[in-house]
């Protein structure tokens, strides 16, 4: 069953070993565990319902509960802490377009906000309620393969698909999306569209904007379908309006996605680079020399450690340093994964075009282990956002895209501005980046940050928003945008205007009001 | 220096040879001179300009004509027919950002409408004024390098250049844009951007949609400045609003592009498929191997045997047509063009793997010497429009997209309705079809139609309007987009809403409103 107050399932736990705890420890200080509020204790606090009866909505307070927060660190805060402060008067779960149509009927006549929730997973407050009545619109029974496409590659699913079941589909019949962002494991089709999202394997399958083909949306003021063209001339794109949108403009039902064969081959290498400078030449060569590559990950070297400290199996690391050095890679090494897909020919000629690149810059190829590991927990991450919670400690992640040019500042901004945001003196955190998508053009920057829980929720949510505002700040003076993959909701809603500008911010206004005349859909989220 | 009535510069002609004349004479019927009017004509039926003087502005009378058409076919009737109707009261050539603001102001001030224009090439009437005072901007002279960043793989232009002057730049450098519309010598970074024009090469290099990473874009209203991020989570998209606006939005005046290292090696292959059904499948299965091609080009059965006719080289023709049918490819042959880019062993295992796709098609592989033709001849064949005219056909051709199921009958239907809208009994017409930009997802259709000259202008116009008329409806019929690569203008226009639904009409008319709450620029396209 799904954490109700953390990440993921709670069959899976993602196990610290004794060396990952030490580093943290020592980097990041001591931890400070704090007491948990349970669920039945939450459950007490739950307002009635402000919504009149409706077949189709449960106002059942455990329903609420359960969909009343992402995973952001602010609603970190609130579900441990047992201090959700408003939550949904009532979830739906329609099966079918007509009942999302009845929904906005319904909503429209009772004066009700609608919150489109796909997987619960947005770590930038999409899916919270505001002070308005509000009902949740949980879309995972939207979930079947409509229309199959073999010959010309594509599948229309319902937009509540989550990732498994999706590619589980596509895989019986020898296809895959290819679209795996951290979150796949519970996120759904129609919230990667509507927050623009990024998958690891990018790089080779494109983020969701390509492959997005296109679907049915319906929103209070009638119905949008966009068709499933190849590629048109045909005035502005529609598409690019629906993605990013945030659940402003209505609700995605349906969705047709480009699917690709299931590859001949797919690889996970990885390289040591000696040092950040020759590291960052080396990745940007390789993915502007337009190979088969389908992921580039290139850690700084203090991500490198922590994910080598973390991991925990200190011989075998102690053994691969030493492996290192004598190829004179040393303590500053950085940890490049390249993951080649495709046919066997392409991948071969890739894989060894891309080794030579970086073989130039002193990289050291330790072969497919390492690769294959990041493969196996390329989900499992996040847990450990459970473990060390436990421990004391809060994690987050923050992140940005800009040109090549602008990485090293930015890296190197974002990373200062959170340690001067640091809860009191003495207190420590630690803060390590790997740049996750790479493109010919620049590359996304994502860094986490890892400090102690402060001595009451108020203390760590006070530290945690000066850290963000830091940070959110540096990122905008930089030029960065304010989300490469996890999209505005209300944590990045007031960085928006600077990089839309004035007209930009009233187009989208006005989008949303063609769509939404009164306003009732997801009030609050991205403008 | 260029045609003022007709395609391309007047020192470059088309020779037709005699073969090709009779190929034509056999499958049009004959042809049916017209006597043109000359400049001095045309010139005396200028009427006095109506807008008040300005520093920037000239009404001097020969501009006014050589800026009142582009390249559609009602254009050519026009001008060739010496009847122009509506044209420009003035034409200004900005040579900077203020400049083109201080346009904006003296327009607004003025009432007048302000149409911009980049290389005049449109074929669906972007540039032509209507009925109000009209001022058209020609960017031209907004034609700098303003940013290099080769380490970034970006370039800033004044959105004015046009290709061979970008190219060009590029190439003193070491890179490409690698857009090659077939208006290339003459249309401009802008004029691609704002009709989402698309390359011959885009297979390889993407559309303009994925080559513009940002710019500025002066309106009414004020200036949107869209940041060159690679790539952005942070909501709509807004590049994809101005991207298709055709000038409806404001003046692209600087334009940021992704350019790419000039490819190790690039050549373009021929192969021969017995069927167009085969030829079809090869070409899917092509596209959708995930292969390092640049272009992929597939003629029809009657197209490849024009494309044969009409380069008149009967011997050669003869030798290749003996030697096809040895390998059993006989009079229904479908030419398939191969562009095939970048490093050198990506390109051999590419060529490779496309050449047994092909080959497993029943497809001959006869060499580069086809697609060597081609290359060279690349940007010469609308010059063939200039010597049909002058041999009494008219020829054009329109174009669009859809999912690979749906091509064979979108083939079919548009070439149908093209035939079934013949001027009168025992009038003929020849027509013949390419896909021009495959994708794994669908393909686009390019369809060329000659037909002899009317006894007046006004019967060659109606005969084009019923045919142009017929081929829309049969394209929005079954379900393909109005445009792939020639845009809306007025041309198009009535058949945008069925594609983009109510909702999304609305949408594109606030954006305008945003940018242009008086409606002066380019009033009367897209929408």
């Amino acid at each position: 069953m799904r954490r109700w107050n953390g990440w993921g399932d709670d069959t899976t736990s993602y196990r610290l070993r004794p060396g990952g705890l030490r580093f943290l420890q020592t980097w990041a200080g001591p931890g400070r565990p704090a007491r948990d509020a349970d669920f039945a204790e939450v459950m007490k606090a739950v307002p009635l319902s402000r919504l009149p009866p409706h077949p189709l909505v449960s106002s059942d307070a455990a329903d609420r509960v359960r969909h009343a927060r992402g995973q952001s660190l602010p609603d970190w805060v609130a579900l441990r802490g047992g201090r959700l402060g408003t939550l949904p008067d009532g979830v739906a779960r329609p099966t079918s377009r007509e009942e999302v149509r009845e929904l906005l009927r319904f909503a429209a006549q009772a004066g009700v906000t609608l919150i489109p929730y796909g997987g619960g997973t947005s770590v930038v407050g999409h899916i919270n309620a505001g002070p308005m009545p509000t009902l949740t619109i949980d879309l995972r029974r939207l979930n079947r393969l409509l229309q199959f496409d073999d010959r010309g590659c594509l599948a229309t699913f319902g937009a509540g698909v989550i990732g498994p079941d999706l590619e589980a589909q596509l895989r019986a019949r020898g296809f895959t999306l290819g679209h795996f962002p951290q979150s796949f494991e519970f996120s759904t089709l129609g919230g990667w569209v509507a927050t623009r999202s990024s998958g690891q394997q990018s790089l080779g399958y494109g983020r969701i904007e390509s492959l997005f083909a296109g679907g049915v949306l319906e929103g209070p003021a009638g119905t949008l379908s966009l068709p499933a063209f190849p590629a048109s001339a045909a005035g502005p794109d529609l598409r690019e309006l629906v993605l990013g949108s945030e659940g402003r403009l209505g609700i995605l039902t349906e969705a047709t996605v480009r699917i690709t064969a299931l590859p001949q081959i797919e690889a996970f290498h990885a390289v040591f680079l000696p040092d950040w400078e020759r590291a960052q030449a080396a990745a940007r060569q390789i993915v502007q020399a337009g190979l088969h590559l389908s992921m580039l990950r290139l850690s700084t070297a203090p991500e490198t450690e922590a994910t080598l400290a973390l991991a925990g199996h200190e011989r075998l690391i102690g053994a691969l340093e030493r492996l290192l050095a004598l190829r004179r890679v040393g303590p500053s090494k950085c940890m490049l994964l390249m993951g080649i897909t495709g046919r066997e020919s392409l991948v071969k000629a890739s894989r060894k075009e891309a080794l030579a690149i970086a073989g130039a810059h002193g990289g050291v190829h330790i072969g497919r282990l390492f690769g294959q590991e990041w493969r196996k927990n390329r989900f499992r991450l996040p847990y450990l956002r459970n473990t060390l919670w436990d421990l004391g400690y809060a994690i987050d992640t923050l992140e940005t895209a800009t040109t090549w040019d602008g990485v090293p500042e930015m890296v190197a901004g974002i990373e200062a501005a959170l340690r001067g945001a640091t809860m009191a003196p003495g207190e420590r955190m630690h803060v390590f980046t790997h740049l996750s998508h790479l493109y010919p053009h620049g590359s996304s920057i994502y860094t986490t940050y890892v400090f102690p829980l402060g001595a009451t929720p108020d203390d760590t949510l006070a530290h945690w928003q000066r850290m963000k505002r830091a940070a959110s700040e540096a990122i905008v003076r930089k030029g960065g945008t304010i989300s490469h993959q996890h999209g505005v909701g209300v944590d990045h809603a007031p960085y928006l205007a600077p990089e839309k500008g004035e007209l930009g911010m009233a187009t989208i206004r006005e989008a949303c009001r063609v769509f939404d005349p009164t306003g009732m859909m997801n009030t609050g989220k991205l403008v």
